[in-house]
């Protein structure tokens, strides 16, 4: 179930799996508080994940790094979040064949529509997948990359009807 | 080769694919000149493909049947094109599993912030991944959806690392 | 009387109306604090309404059935309420003749430009009446569908303009 | 049919109805090519209009005359479109119980914002149901008085559901 | 001095001037934390004011009767301050040949973006001169009034520019 | 009367007036088109100008220098028309006491927008009465001083509400 | 080092230097928070500096005095901080050859966006480079400042290297 | 002079420079109209330089190479253009100590708003100064660096010096 406010939420804190199928990258630690949105969604659907603060441009040479073994390690799908001129989305896509979802995120005074805009208007080329701002938009790239998984993926693609039918489930009839 | 200014353009209007991967949706036929950026792209990764006119608002029901059959004959991704308040992407999300590629479409007075937020601004549960606002945003869907396939497929593997290549080979040293 | 600081306000929740004349529909339960305020105007008019949790996104077939049977039972105006890339409005609107009023939501950290976007720039052929973000559009969304039914009920008619003239003698004439 | 570009378009500027139901108003003539859409969408569903230019700024004393015979007249809704700090629907609203449409119109150097803004943030108690910016908004105003109409006039519900299954039918198969 | 921290700072709601030369007027008595800002900057220069609650929605006849008598009252300049779809500075300038200033108030979820444009977009004929958003705007709308004052009356010529040699010399030469 | 589109429109640039009573600045040779509203406006009013090229960026001394004249020689307001991040009102109205008035100029790629912002919203102090982006608001910026000037100049006040009448008389009943 | 959160942060109110190679100008007092970051990160690569409150509005005389001594005084860059409609940076840049910094302050209701098109968007000719909003801007001033100086001062370019890694090392590997 | 209506204006196009003191790099040769405004005021300055194309997205490892040399050469300054989400000038200020300049580009639906915010709100650390969107900020660019170049190159100062002035007394003293 991806849920984040189900009882027995993991400490993902605690979570190391061995062969992560997604990356989930960042562009400061302060990041988590959202990206784990994220990771919690892998995580219910037992998709593997882990998660990397890799800085655009604090770092730029450790996204190489990164990047070099990420593709031999199995890892088929980058989740990038950042803020401000949200430019770590865009500089993965650019260096790896990997397919790089984008979340922008509100850390500025300009409330995520500098990120937003950094992240999404790519030109023609490099593509980045962008979710909304916020932690919507990290749960919900876990969830489309969840989607792209499950049409080779029996396990994903129940787990993912499974969820999207709770969901639906979870709607109350009133609001009150 | 994904370049819509190769010499020998296919006339996509002529091309039909028996087993589409791929099925682009927009939410008018005036939305074409945009969103034929994303069939030239696939024509060119030999990603076979179909197109529709399908509007969220005029042809409800129409998307409703598009998509009752899309996943049995194979589709594997949509992307949808439009324009305005732009509810397509977010509307086929909500009754599929196929994973659902999202274009804005500078279309009215507002020159495409509308047809942006519409599209991105997806709550969480449903995903849309969002690409920049008109042509550029339609040939990178088209780029992402190869990403993901690549995993599974040598030969769009193969083509995609081609193109990239050859894009990059295509920046001039000099701007002049 | 329509205000909502009237000494003796109804308790919303315990309202049951065999009839309802309107619907007010919105995306989550979360939104009923704004939503709310077309439900006490509508009280205050003595238009009988219902109130229900529909996602477009989450729920899209819930929507479905809920307007199969909605002009039967002789609900005349759909009052929908939404955030992020609002797109309850649109989507009802589309499978309906019953007029639809759009209230956005600012549950986004884009501060509701993108639920105003995405509920007001509906493209021709499939209206949404569009009202202010917030708690003023939903209590304006019930004052719009009040002053269409007051042409053939002249009990709204008249509970309408002693609103609009109490509306006006509780404006003080100065402002301490 | 509401389709403006239906080979034999009347031609609006003969057209002289003697119990008008829908009073177009306009801020300056220089607005009829955006608002002349409302005006074909009634003629072709049959409803009487008439249409005024009345600025809310040059010619206030103007709307109050035009608002004291309107009702008595039999007119049930009007339609406002203007550019700039649209006031004309507010001002409207604010004088008469008549329901009140809005279109925003593009006229200003800030492409529509402004007019948009203007027209649809209205405060609690005066509401001004709105529509997109532009054509697309003055076409569906028209439609959304119908939708309200058609509650108490079968044939203007025809009509109205008649343009709907057209309106769905022309929608191409294919963009090409 | 007009400065609002002054030590013996004014109870402006106890003050009545026999014959004010500036009328400030605000949509909703909730303005008044951000209008009172022109009050206290007026009566600091010694320029009689008063202070009126007249919505541009709620109450248009008042401000119709107000204006009938205001400028056989000696009114020289209105400042009207309202927030949303911010209508009040250009009803009023369309009603009264003595000059209006606008100050936009930020009261609904777009932060005065709304009531900027609301205010400033004033088409050509009619003018409102329109100051920034908030209790800076009030306090400059009041200043500007005095400005032009000053050209015949060498007291508030004198109190200004004793007032702008104060504000210059309470510029601290350093930040800490 | 104040209407550009008048028959004998003059040739404003054969104007010359002794003793100018409004002071028009811009800040590029290339804002006349704009700013020449101003004075057509001002020359209708038969209320003497001057205009000016200053630019507060490129000729800042010229502005000092032009400021230590104009107010001995009887300019009683100044109005500033700039582009791009307009400072000409607001640095203009730092360093005299004559009202100043700004015209924000769509020059640049952001519409307008910049040049808005950049003039309306002046820090609490200094004050910019702002008009609307473009001509519109060249030219109501002459009729907003000329509002001030009526108070006391009986023949600009006769004028004034000449212009207003004949405005208002030339608003057609029909829009075609 | 230039991080601000070092254990034994300067006491910034105490420092002064003789001859300071950089000048920080604010608007107002209350921008120091925000400016400190330019003060600290300066004082962290051993280049030193003064800070001053100079309003472009309120104090323009100062700014005249302030840039007649500074070149003499070897200042060699400018980092000028604003809010509102920021003109400090760009009236600076007017004034003098020496080079000039912009930092946007978000202290209007309008959250910086104000102030950024007011500092970036100057016409071609006076320079302003623009960093971002709020105290990562005034940061990065000083950051771009000692860049420049690094030519010329093998010291500033050992220190500013040194920052860099140590700014690389101090990105943790995960966010928790 | 820095004019780039000059005369006779160079052939940048032939120009060729030995030692490159400014690197002029831009995402796409298409880019060159609005870049080439940076080139001439260098050249008018006599301040050698070089162009180069390099995509942030497309070439990443030619970004990498270029930057290994480009200190070694004496490349004192870096000014970057890029569209749509500029990522060039954020990127290559992350992997060099060289001052990077950037300048927003308008070549998407959104008119440079996209570039702007993609460009200017970089998180602090790693700083880009960024100039106006077009080639105003191209323009200005070139001056910004040159400034600082001045502080050590006599010849640089007198001709920024010069072409200041001849700036100043070109602007006319009326607009006709």
């Amino acid at each position: 179930m991806v849920d984040s406010k189900s009882a027995k939420e993991t400490d993902l804190t605690q979570v190391r799996h061995e062969n992560p199928r997604v990356g989930i990258l960042m562009g400061s630690a302060s990041d988590w508080p959202i990206m784990k949105a994220a990771a919690q969604a892998l995580e219910n659907l037992e998709i593997p994940w882990e998660a990397r603060v890799i800085s655009a441009h604090r770092t730029p040479e450790r996204l190489t790094e990164y990047l070099r073994t990420a593709e031999d390690r199995g890892v088929e799908c980058l989740i990038c979040g950042a803020g401000h001129a949200a430019h770590l989305a865009g500089v993965t896509a650019a260096q790896t064949l990997i397919p790089v979802l984008g979340v922008p995120i509100a850390s500025s005074a300009l409330q995520g529509f500098d990120a937003l805009l950094a992240t999404v208007q790519m030109p023609g080329g490099i593509p980045v997948g962008t979710l909304a701002v916020g932690s919507s938009g990290a749960k919900n790239a876990a969830l489309l990359a969840a989607a792209f998984f499950a049409r080779h993926d029996d396990q994903v693609r129940k787990r993912l009807a499974e969820f999207r039918e709770k969901q639906s489930a979870a709607v109350p009839e009133t609001p009150y």
